[in-house]
């Protein structure tokens, strides 16, 4: 994933969820999303059942990264205060399955959510590293559009923890918080040096997944088989929109 | 044309404008931009090499409007200072050939620069009201991005002279000066219950053409033929995106 300078037409990297509860929900997902060719794939493996069982996380962590073979993957696992599913795992127990993947998989990329304590953070991290791996620090708010000052902090925070990516995904409840977030993305470019991802969820949000990119974002997600959040456009679509942006920013 | 509400997916008006300096390059400007079925034309007619000859410019007017039927003509002659082609006409010659057309043709919009004097704008709209036809109101800066205060200034003041429609266009030189011309387009849109058209120019502003409507732009100008104004982007490529917007957003 590369940073992505703010005015420039080139599009940003288009990311489809797997959301699959099963092994073989996620081979059949797999198949379906790989054929419409995204840049990159988030696991989301907080959907998946068995995500308690480390040995078969790591299973599948094998089987994915086998068959997008050079396609980067996102390995998540989205805690429930953030909107994800439900799971039986502590939040220790989630960052030390996340430096299993480090440790003991092909998988490019790990997400990290902010709200983890920060010797956490930290943890990971350094296990990250060790492996050559980047981690994607987020933030997530379902319900409201927090302020300009305090998502700016969050982005900067990323890069102070020496993390490698700063993701931020927020509802805006009008588009007044449209255009807040887009502000926020094009100063945090300016400011920070690696790759920013900004989302808006939701109707009002929709925009900031077809141009974000304009405004900043290096990556955006689309839905290749099944939706992971609110708003998400069909990858088909995600990309004509982008080329033809690309086209007549030329 | 509809005032468009911020936050809906619905596309604005689609506005294509004719460049034609002759007769013969107006009439074959038409054919080819009216198969691509535009909502709305709009005749620059300082473009017009006979732009000094009110009858001729009568006569070319009733050619539109008879060709183009049911879609809606805007009549503009946007002037040198504001980025439009120089003419042989004083601001009070372009007046009265505003007043003419209102009084003698079936255009139905009327383009007002706000940087004439008062009581010209004050004649121009009761010639206009009286003849049942809309003014459009616009300020227009091809160079910079004039302060949001300055923006929402020039909006109010649209409805203050009791126009019926508030357009700007500008020029962004960043990506923050679209993220002001958006907040300046949800802000107005909230205080003020007129259509209004707010582009930004130029390669930064492409943005502002295709999701524009999102935030509240009632129209967006697309090129059918050749260009007006910096960034226009194809009427078919503009579609294109304007119908996966909507997709997206129901």
């Amino acid at each position: 994933m590369k940073r992505k300078a703010a005015g420039e037409g080139t599009p940003p990297a288009i990311c489809t969820p797997l959301v699959g509860k099963t092994k073989s929900e996620i081979v059949d997902e797999l198949a379906g999303i790989l054929a419409k060719k995204p840049d990159m794939l988030e696991w989301r493996a907080d959907f998946f059942q068995d995500v308690g069982n480390p040995a078969e996380v790591l299973a599948i962590a094998d089987l994915i990264t086998g068959t997008a073979r050079n396609v980067p993957i996102i390995f998540t696992i989205r805690s429930s205060r953030e909107g994800g599913q439900p799971i039986p795992l502590s939040d220790g127990e989630v960052i030390a399955l996340c430096a299993a993947v480090c440790n003991h998989t092909d998988i490019e990329y790990i997400d990290c959510e902010l709200s983890n304590a920060p010797e956490n953070i930290v943890f990971l991290r350094e296990i990250a590293h060790k492996n050559a791996k980047k981690v994607i620090a987020s933030f997530h708010q379902y319900e409201y559009t927090p302020t300009r000052e305090f998502l700016l902090h969050k982005l900067e925070e990323v890069a102070r923890y020496g993390l490698d990516v700063a993701k931020i995904a927020v509802m805006p409840c009008s588009m007044e918080d449209v255009v807040t977030l887009l502000g926020v993305l094009v100063e945090a470019n300016k400011k920070m040096s690696i790759p920013i991802i900004v989302v808006a969820m939701g109707q009002y949000g929709v925009v900031t997944r077809m141009v974000g990119g304009i405004f900043g974002s290096a990556l955006t997600f689309a839905v290749g088989h099944s939706a992971s959040a609110p708003g998400q456009v069909p990858i088909d679509d995600l990309r004509m929109v982008l080329n033809s942006i690309e086209r007549a920013m030329k």
